[in-house]
């Protein structure tokens, strides 16, 4: 059962990252049978509480699981959710009224001072507070009333993979534990993650498309677009190209000037109404002759240049984003690998970021 | 008292964008001198309904007005604040209880379908609704229980610039109005701006150094950073260059990677607290050896490679933004110029988007 992505690399570059990127499944599966009962357990007390709005915290990979959370508490919940300004705490001393709120903070570290500092705010300004982490011993998570532990295991590759799908499945998880639900929709998806992560030839092979692009552009809606920010940022950290994700709506008011024949466009498209909503924008794509790779069901894979067909029939549209970006993060590691570059050791990250 | 930014212009490329650019200072003391009273009165009557969270709704150039008000309504008024995922309601057909919530929707045009169908939905779902435009006769403005005109005249260039601060200078006199404030801190804006236009000989020589750029990256925190947003969004709506833009704490996260020397970096200075907040990461950039171009006061950009010096002595931070923009617009203006195209005539815009 154990995934073949890296089984081949020996002491290559970017082992770190193709090790992590490959223990998915079976971390899916971790978070599934010991995470999902302390999940559901912190979600009914919160529920309890009754909150009227949320707000979410973040910053880097965790801030695009952050936007997912927001879609869901959305439209599964009907809580209006916004992600927060953290400087307008930490550098301005806004004191905002938080009766009613519910803050909820993502951080794989849960060591960053400045997400420290604005949940310890958000708690004394009487929110209800959950740190999502993958560090139960953290600042982070000693600050907040609740905290969900992601089970993600240590990271120690500098771009995020693992503890992204393991905070997706998480927050989904917490949000369906809000409405009382038991998430049996994700219950799917360590298998259907190994096929995919089984699939790295396919990548590799779709990788030199873009081993000489000089930009990208990265584009969907509704639940697939966190995973458009979050497979630009991936291709940024790795391989430094400029990767620029808007979501389809926001293309058309603008950015979509500098699409042409020498920015190609990678879209994210999930089976359900986010793929819906974006078909005007592939169909205008397509028309302007732009280099349409797509990340989704057969049939708009088949309509594309090229693609990345995903497992989605029986998949609730919901947690499909859990999935989609796995092909993403392969593409980020196969692109960097295929430009010489090491995707275990990019130029200037460390792993706790000290912000303040 | 014109301002003679386009005056030497003729027939040339850009004369409509650059001809709006110039309006701007007149278009200051229009929403000072007529706007600001119709203002203050929506104000008033909102604040009485005494709402506890904040929706902002907008797309492109737009948004970006939005996250400034985001800023503001959190800072100044300690009220929590989120930006819409237009998707959710549009796409999903979400029903969130919004009781208590103000929802404001930012668009110049107001006549994008799908802020027009949020905006009913949120109205129907119990919020205050509030349409910021440049169209009283727009259907948002109709769909709206209460509307603020920008009072920016007719915009024809395809990328928007005064309506842009337009936007601003209103949302700031709303807030200001919610809080029972006569907004006096802006009564400064025109003469300023207009100082600012009028060095456009020192932009133009700025401008050579992006005329072979491949890519930018453009950062900013705290009030700044919707700036830093908005000229992301017209360097390429106009050049084409991708220009990426990250919050200061956000670029120390991850994109930092993509920053060497062959990605210049602009930084938005506000003096004051997001200009502090900002500091540790001008001081990395140029512990790294980046090409960092400054806006902001003139010891920040006497620190930097190249700048544009602001005058920000006696003007308030909050209001900053509706200056800083200002040499970026030009900035975008000269660039595309330099490189030989029209700013005029972006290859793919449309005033009106018709989202769905």
């Amino acid at each position: 059962m154990s995934a073949t992505y890296p089984a081949d690399e020996g002491e290559l570059p970017g082992r770190i990252m193709s090790g992590e990127m490959a223990e998915q499944p079976a971390m899916l599966r971790r978070v599934l049978d010991e995470g999902a009962p302390v999940i559901r357990a912190v979600a009914a007390e919160i529920a309890a509480r009754k909150p009227r709005f949320v707000l979410l915290t973040a910053r880097g990979t965790s801030d695009n699981a952050a936007l997912y959370a927001k879609y869901l508490m959305e439209i599964r919940l009907g809580l209006p959710c916004g992600l927060a300004s953290m400087s307008t705490t930490t550098a301005y001393g806004a004191k905002p009224d938080l009766r009613d709120v519910l803050v909820v903070t993502v951080s794989q570290s849960g060591g960053s001072p400045d997400l420290v500092a604005s949940t310890r705010a958000a708690r004394e300004a009487g929110a209800v507070t959950l740190a999502v982490t993958n560090n139960p011993d953290s600042p982070l998570a000693a600050v907040s009333e609740y905290h969900i532990d992601i089970l993600a295991g240590p990271e120690k590759a500098l771009p995020a993979t693992k503890t992204y799908t393991a905070s997706l499945l998480s927050l989904y998880l917490f949000v369906e534990g809000l409405r009382g639900g038991d998430g049996a929709a994700a219950a799917i998806l360590p298998e259907l993650a190994e096929a995919v992560l089984d699939r790295k030839s396919e990548v590799k092979a779709l990788a030199s498309r873009y081993r000489f692009a000089e930009r990208m552009v990265i584009t969907s809606r509704g639940y697939g677009y966190p995973t458009a920010k979050e497979a630009a940022l991936k291709l940024m950290e790795t391989s430094y190209i400029p990767a620029l994700s808007y979501s389809g709506a926001d293309l058309l008011h603008g950015p979509l000037a500098m699409v042409d024949n020498i920015s190609p466009v990678i879209a994210v498209v999930t089976e359900g109404r986010g793929g819906e909503a974006l078909q005007p924008v592939l169909d205008r794509l397509r028309g302007r002759g732009a280099d349409l790779f797509v990340v989704g069901p057969k049939a708009q894979v088949e309509a594309a240049s090229a693609g990345f067909v995903l497992p989605t029939a029986g998949v609730a549209e919901e947690v499909q984003p859990i999935l989609e970006i796995l092909p993403l993060q392969m593409l980020a590691y196969e692109v960097t690998i295929a430009r010489g570059q090491d995707p275990d050791a990019p130029r200037a990250l460390a792993k706790v970021t000290e912000t303040h």
